[in-house]
């Protein structure tokens, strides 16, 4: 075996595993044009059961790479929660409906979608089309590979043009990748093979048995990888990292049915708290299921942390739930998944070694499923991350902005699992006999976390800390460990940042950038700003003009303008030589004169809409704050607190962050926010020679 | 050749022509479940130019069928409408824009979609994925296949069980089944091949061909034939019927182009009339593409009809272009498609043969593009058809509402030649010099055309006439040739017929339904009540409940349900032995009182919410009239004209046209439409068995 060449190869972003988080990075990569690989140690893909909850924030974010109308179109919309408390049943009660409190699912006026509900399997069937579409075919899943070795050569993680993590791949045999899915006597497929009740690192063996096996193995060089192969990550333990935190007692079984039941909220998320029997949650689905969370208050560890396994059947699950709803009857003839997991979390006391191997996903965070936050958190962290590798790796973005990855996320993960923490307790508790019972949950106490919880299940509380790439006041290195990166160049004062914020007061910095509609001038079509912020990998700059047919305001315009459109700015100087001017930075505006008493040749400067000797003028960059035909008035600049008749600017990062905030006449800071994070070149030879007109 | 066996078969449809309006029918048989067979001549599918302009009708039917999403978001919405009168260019009037109005291109609140610009190649996509997916890969588009010869056998065209046509179907060869597209020097693609500037009946050509290879031809014996081939129809040709109209002096060109420009007003739809160059149309549409129509003042047709060839080339249509934008300046390096046409508008006496054979689109009714008609008239043509056919084919329905194609439709054609006979004249006309000049068009007549074609294009207009499918005042023989059908069960005199449509004053019978929206009662999810309408082939009653929490109408709603729910009624009856209840007729309500004051399971009649014993209740059925938490309050009850307290019930057909309008007491009318237009069985052993309760 020892004379057979391995083969090598060099690649600039090798992901390990292709679940949701490896998929988004992946789909980054496509979008960035970014060469990568991505392997799975399985051989098929998931086709039922597992994560299910999107949160109003993963939804934008699909929408940002495309795919948001293909979930919202089959999912289970979640409108209406419940919180139910089911007491003993007492004569002459039966069929009494008690609810506790309806509620909207989704907090209203947060994003412009809803929660959904949509198995995995379904979603990354649409992150491989994506991918495979944008990616012209180049980035495809390699399933059955599994990484043996991983070494990071330390010598040359500073280089720029290095590929310093060397990683060892094997193809396995079908056989091997095939997941040991149906272990039981039941005939619905169970996933207990990924539960944490069950102990299945598998990679160690399979590595043995595909080892006697020769021609299999494969060494790749890499620029960057980044491990989203799940809470027994063999990327984590191959650098020796640990995962922080702690596991309960309790143990939760999961059911996807299509239940028979004269429960009357089936069809709504609901929240039980039985007097005597435990909790239920009920999250309806697609297609007529509902997936069923029931706590299984007989089952529990033994010393070693395992559950008796002979406990955990569908039968005995869904005895639970029956127990926990009467008086209604539920029953089901169909069950097309279940599993039961330990509830637990834990944190990642590391995300990265040296910027160059990343950890991602349930990697470096695990909790309970119930809060519908996992593939959620998991896809945001390398929507996070996909980016910066993405421009460090093509040379656009310096490398150092990397480091804002574990500033930024690990902040999030820790959240997360405290957020999960208290309501997974308060959900497994006893429920209260009466008010003096301080021992037991209240209803009030309850209710409220269940409230909480729809925001901190929306995604859209995520407020990332002050760092080169997000200017605003606070000290990195108490924003989060890792951020040695903040810049005296970026950094601004408490009092400073009031002002700046002020100018734009609905675009908190550090938060996703929210979005109302406004109107193509050219064009009057309505659109969802956000719709215009697109993942493709560049920055935008928004410029809210004002009031345009102002006089001094449009010298205000002009001004900022002619400094974008000077060769020393940072505009030419991202833009490579011969490229289109809104390669790296794409400049959008925003303005709130009339529409009808504005033209956009007339009334624009040139830069802000493009000109191309082969397509002539861009009809696609400025919009207006104003009544749209058929869909209302979007009211951006109230919405986003900006003035209408001096207006500011706001940077966005490619994931719709916002960045940086300031007045027209920042120009300079401005220039300095790029300089601080982006690669930029000497003068451009572009400058002016795209924005001429044809008319003189 | 004459010892080679040619191989038969039977079809239930059998197809000819797969653009637009035969892929519709087609897609009817999908979703229907029929045997069908569709081909084309052309070995390739179009892929880019002809037309693309897609009413508010069309999106609401491809949303029945599933894909109107794909349509909204690929194309170029049109929100505007301007009218321009370019006059001679005077000194110092350079650049000065002249709009005599700008308007939005859809009349606002008409529906819920607005009219969309996205090229025929598209459209043909979206059809042909969706036709995959709903007949399970059995129907496909057999391409390069032609018709040889046509028979009707008239013995078997009354006999359900029977084929009784014959078409003999002949298999080209690759080169004989590509179109001569590009035939001039120019680099883009022409379509001056499906031009009427140039006679191209090659079928004969072909035929002669092919038949002098061998073993290449079938025989296939059909229940019902449709002809979808175009302008010049071999189907048509082969029943020898005839296409009345005229053709006119009038020769328009048209370009698809990435404009280069200063003209303002590029993205938006424009009519301009110049004082002496002749006239142009501005169609913008997606990836930066404009189309241009284009008067050709200095091309005519000689004697025998035809035009100049050589004066036909994309550099004299863009010469003519550029001199009626002057003093604007146009140019483009790309073009994607041009053609050119002469106007004409002809419709077809007859539109079957026997309610065997059948002519949709261009082969009976043909017209000029400009209006953006032709492909949406075409497809509307069998999406009328279509499951008319479906039905009959099954045996669900009687073969006599086949004769209703002809009566409701040669009207919609006769109306549409009819508006664009006006329009186009109007159109190619002389632009008055002023007030006194008779002779010319003046700007309020045109700006007068240019709106009422607006209502007209959105294809909302269409008001189907009494027959057995739709039960109104009216004598059938006079709403069209060929209504024979019109039962005296179902005739209404004008008087009573105007207290039913006041039960729903928003909903005119003949029409479509109108679309607002409604909450789903179990899960407060909003719906525009037209995406419950989906295109499956299934009739469905609407009952307005009304306000259900009120005794005395409780009692009435039900009575109705008892009514329906007996073994004897239509319902019953039109549901196959051992068939889920609703699956030839649905019943689906919308009441009006609160939704949180009602509950599903208790306050509705279970045969509104049918319980199957596999899996469970439906909650898919009843909606409530109220507010949502995201998207505001449908007022459903307000915008249909019902009366909240006492509702109504309103059927609507397979293709979404309001059919009958009676009160909750006129149950016996009701189950005569039914009895009049379907077949039923006996009594139905169903009844009562799939609407048990699990609780007694």
């Amino acid at each position: 075996m020892g004379s057979i060449q391995v083969p090598e190869s060099n690649v600039d972003v090798l992901i390990i595993g292709a679940g949701p988080s490896g998929l988004m990075a992946a789909a980054w990569m496509a979008h960035c044009g970014v060469n990568a690989r991505i392997v799975d140690k399985r051989g098929t893909k998931v086709f039922c059961g597992q994560a299910d909850g999107l949160q109003c924030r993963s939804l934008e974010i699909f929408d940002s790479l495309g795919f948001a109308d293909r979930a919202w179109k089959e999912a289970n919309h979640m409108i209406e929660g419940v919180c139910l408390l089911i007491r003993l049943q007492n004569p002459g009660n039966d069929g009494v409906i008690r609810r506790s409190d309806r509620i909207p699912d989704t907090i209203v006026g947060l994003s412009r979608f809803q929660q959904i509900v949509l198995h995995q399997g379904r979603v990354e069937r649409f992150f491989l089309e994506n991918i495979k579409k944008y990616s012209k075919d180049q980035i495809k899943v390699e399933r059955g590979v599994l990484p043996e070795s991983l070494e990071i050569d330390l010598s040359k993680v500073d280089d720029d043009s290095a590929y310093p993590v060397t990683v060892k791949l094997r193809q396995l045999s079908e056989e091997e990748a095939t997941p040991p899915q149906v272990r039981t006597a039941s005939k619905a497929p169970d996933g207990l093979f990924r539960s944490n009740l069950v102990q299945e690192d598998d990679e160690e063996d399979l590595i043995k048995k595909s080892q006697a096996r020769s021609g299999e193995s494969e060494i790749v060089h890499a620029k960057y990888v980044i491990g989203c192969d799940g809470a027994r990550s063999w990327t984590r333990r191959a650098l020796g990292f640990e995962l922080d935190g702690e596991a309960t007692d309790f143990i939760w079984g999961v059911m996807d049915i299509i239940p028979i039941t004269d429960f009357p909220d089936i069809r709504m998320r609901c929240a039980i708290h039985s007097a005597e029997n435990g909790s239920l949650m009920v999250i309806p689905r697609e297609n007529k299921l509902v997936r069923l969370y029931i706590q299984l208050k007989e089952v529990t560890p033994d010393a070693s942390g395992r559950a008796d396994r002979s406990k955990i059947t569908p039968e005995i699950i869904f005895g639970a739930a029956q127990k926990i709803l009467s008086p209604y009857k539920i029953d089901y003839e169909y069950c097309d998944w279940w599993t039961a997991y330990q509830i637990g979390q834990r944190v990642g006391t590391t995300f990265d070694a040296h910027s160059r191997v990343f950890l991602a996903g349930d990697a470096v965070h695990t909790h309970s499923p119930k809060a519908g936050q996992g593939m959620n958190v998991s896809m945001q962290d390398t929507y996070n991350l996909g980016w910066k590798i993405a421009l460090a790796a093509k040379g656009i973005a310096k490398r150092e902005i990397l480091s804002t990855y574990q500033s930024e996320r690990r902040r999030v993960a820790q959240d997360l699992i405290e957020f999960d923490h208290r309501f997974s307790r308060l959900f497994s508790g006893r429920p209260a006999k009466d008010v003096m019972d301080a021992e037991g949950v209240s209803m009030e106490v309850f209710k409220d976390a269940f409230l909480k919880g729809n925001m901190f299940a929306s995604g859209l509380s995520v407020d990332y800390g002050a760092s080169m790439l997000v200017v605003k006041a606070g000290d990195s290195l108490k924003q989060g460990d890792g951020s040695k990166v903040l810049r005296a160049v970026t950094a601004i004062s408490e009092e400073d940042f009031k002002k700046k914020q002020s100018l734009a007061s609905g675009l908190p910095v550090g938060m996703r950038f929210n979005s109302f509609k406004v109107l193509n001038q050219a064009c009057a079509r309505p659109w969802h700003f956000q719709e215009r912020l697109k993942a493709d990998g560049r920055f935008r700059v928004v410029l809210f003009a004002g009031n345009i047919l102002d006089a001094a305001q449009k010298a205000r315009v002009d001004k900022f303008c002619a400094a974008l459109d000077a060769p020393e700015s940072f505009l030419h100087r991202a833009t490579p030589p011969g490229a289109p001017i809104d390669s790296v930075i794409e400049i959008l505006t925003i303005h709130s004169s009339k529409r009808f008493d504005t033209e956009l040749l007339r009334d624009f400067p040139a830069i802000l809409h493009p000109f191309d000797p082969h397509t002539g003028w861009n009809y696609d960059k400025v919009f207006v704050d104003d009544e749209s035909y058929h869909e209302g008035h979007g009211e951006a600049y109230k919405n986003y607190g900006v003035d209408k008749q001096r207006g500011c600017v706001v940077v966005a990062r490619p994931d719709q962050y916002v960045a940086w905030i300031g007045e027209l006449e920042d120009f300079d800071d401005l220039q300095k926010y790029f300089e601080g994070c982006l690669v930029l070149g000497n003068r451009s030879s572009n400058a002016n020679g795209t924005t001429l007109p044809i008319r003189q």
